[in-house]
């Protein structure tokens, strides 16, 4: 995506350097627009972990790339293995809900069996960067299938603006390019089809008022900002025609484990007849999984984070207070929408209703 | 209700200085305990305006108090009468969803009909503290008529704390004393009945992790702060047994206009088969709506307060921006709840089914 006239990545490797990861610090965004170096697998779970890398697809990415910071940093065959293996489980305890993480790893780990510490280095980087480009490839899909969806709204509504309501940042920053919720809006924006998108503050972390605002504003998207708390009522008005979100988690049943406050919008789309989907590559199916509700872990985060907002002021980025000093406080980071609510699925692949026997069939090919 | 060891109610009036009406500046609230004077219409109108006082049945007794200070103001007979025409006028202006600031506004002024200035500042005086005593009976009786619930869920859940969700701040800051949501809480709470109370933050002006989270650690009621978004997770994992909002304006088929958000709520708890109240006194019936999505006036107030967070840093009260400098937004501030996602609507003269035939024939004597 551009930044200014930039082309950029959200994460990406650069041959002359090949011992850091680059990464934009989400933290900073909006506000400052910096570049971040990750050095070693003890980075990469940093920036994971305090969120300057997120979002289901780029957590996965980030991840692959520790697996590849880590081939560098031990070269005996035995002490190689365990560093590995020690890694490889470090980096899937960062965070819990996002399935896409211990996929990477997985899928860079299967790339490295039995082999040598030098053959690693390469075989790792080459399993990390191949594993970023299908991403970014699946979210140009995800683009393209998802773009007869707004075609449609937009001839029904002969030209007016489509309105889509969306919640946190499943943009090209959660991923690495494109994104999965915001691909087949950036694709309609391109191709001159009029659309606007109601963008949800996403409070505790507000990854909608700084992330998805910041990239659809460079991207040239017309948007506007709403509390979480508004959706239901623009839903029920018709100012909604269409809710697109990300997923941390898929359920082979089509549960879908996304930002806390999805399900919120998801009853109030289903409440008013409006179509609900959830945008993900494949690497974001838990085909091991069947209730969402009951058997994906809901990350619980820092309590401070509700106690408190980041914004800026006076041109630093400062923390307030919003409550009595002594309140307690949860700090939930996902829920689950049930399948019943959702409309569809849109994947790499297609979209697919959210029934088990319909996501057997078209990821077949995916499940072990 | 108790401030530290001195009672307080959120307005009041002192004899020895009849020219000035005082209020809890609940735009300093949780940071700093200030008391605000009010010695005009004008004040009057800016404090409801900007919300130093807020909630349905406490603007309502405000503006009662401002056709008061009216009365102060002018003594020939003709300029008195326009004067209070206008103030009228003007208090109603204010703020358009709560139907309590017509009522109040329309009390007050009846009793002044044909009075002559010198006994018009009596009458509206007595007028007005009459009205207020009259709604804060109103709250103790909501809390009485609503106390049985959470007796009931206690006594099945063995003691247990029973779960109460409340959105916003439907407390006594929003009414005279008691509150209207929390009148039931705090009564369980007197009584020995273990509760718990799940509070909303509320954007865009925080009211719930503000004012409710204060006035509930005030009388030592347990809490815990939540985002506007975990409430519907909350409720699917069964950790909400009740939830208690309250309401800016009830039509007679038993919807509910109150703070934007509370729809989603409402949704959650119906998806779940969690019962849902909206508490009031019966001053917030506007019996002559019955379709409240068509019908109520939603007000819309400043962007800046969706762009912007007020919280306390370095001793002070700061508002830090959450988004990119340009990004545009909308600030609806109340949603309408549909009558058949309400378990029942508690009021001081008892709990009703929200049915036009049950509220017609439960308050027949305040319907014209």
């Amino acid at each position: 995506m551009l930044v200014g006239s930039k082309y950029y990545q959200s994460i990406w490797f650069d041959e002359s350097e090949p011992s850091v990861i680059r990464v934009i610090d989400q933290n900073r965004l909006p506000f400052f627009f910096e570049i971040k170096e990750l050095c070693s697998v003890e980075d990469i779970y940093n920036a994971i972990s305090d969120l300057t890398v997120r979002g289901a697809p780029l957590i996965g990415a980030a991840a692959a790339f520790g697996i590849y910071l880590a081939t560098l940093e031990e070269t005996s065959l035995t002490g190689h293995r365990n560093l590995l293996e020690n890694a490889a489980r470090y980096l899937i305890s960062c965070r819990p809900t996002a399935v896409n993480l211990s996929r990477s790893v997985n899928y860079v780990m299967d790339k490295l069996k039995n082999e040598a510490p030098d053959d690693a280095r390469e075989s790792a980087l080459h399993a990390a960067l191949e594993f970023c480009e299908q991403e970014k490839e699946n979210c140009r899909l995800i683009g393209k299938q998802g773009l007869p969806l707004i075609e449609e709204i937009s001839k029904r509504k002969q030209g007016k603006p489509v309105n889509i309501l969306t919640h946190c940042n499943a943009g090209w920053l959660a991923c690495i390019d494109y994104g999965t919720a915001t691909s087949p809006v950036y694709l309609a924006h391109g191709s001159g089809i009029p659309v606007h998108v109601w963008v949800d503050e996403t409070r505790p972390r507000n990854q909608g008022s700084r992330l998805t605002a910041w990239e659809l504003g460079q991207a040239g998207v017309p948007y506007t900002l709403i509390t979480d708390n508004a959706g239901g009522h623009l839903i029920q008005h018709g100012m909604v025609d269409l809710v697109i979100v990300g997923s941390d988690r898929t359920t082979v049943n089509g549960d879908v484990a996304n930002k806390i406050g999805t399900y919120l919008k998801a009853l109030a789309a289903y409440d008013n007849n409006i179509p609900f989907y959830s945008a993900f590559p494949s690497s974001t199916f838990d085909f091991g999984i069947s209730n969402g509700l009951t058997e994906i872990p809901v990350e619980e985060r820092n309590p401070e984070e509700v106690t408190h907002v980041e914004g800026l002021t006076g041109g630093k980025i400062e923390h307030v207070r919003i409550c009595p000093d002594n309140a307690g406080s949860v700090n939930f980071a996902f829920d689950v929408t049930p399948a019943r609510l959702i409309t569809g699925l849109i994947t790499e692949k297609g979209i697919c209703n959210p029934e088990e026997k319909e996501i057997r069939k078209m990821f077949s090919d995916k499940i072990n």
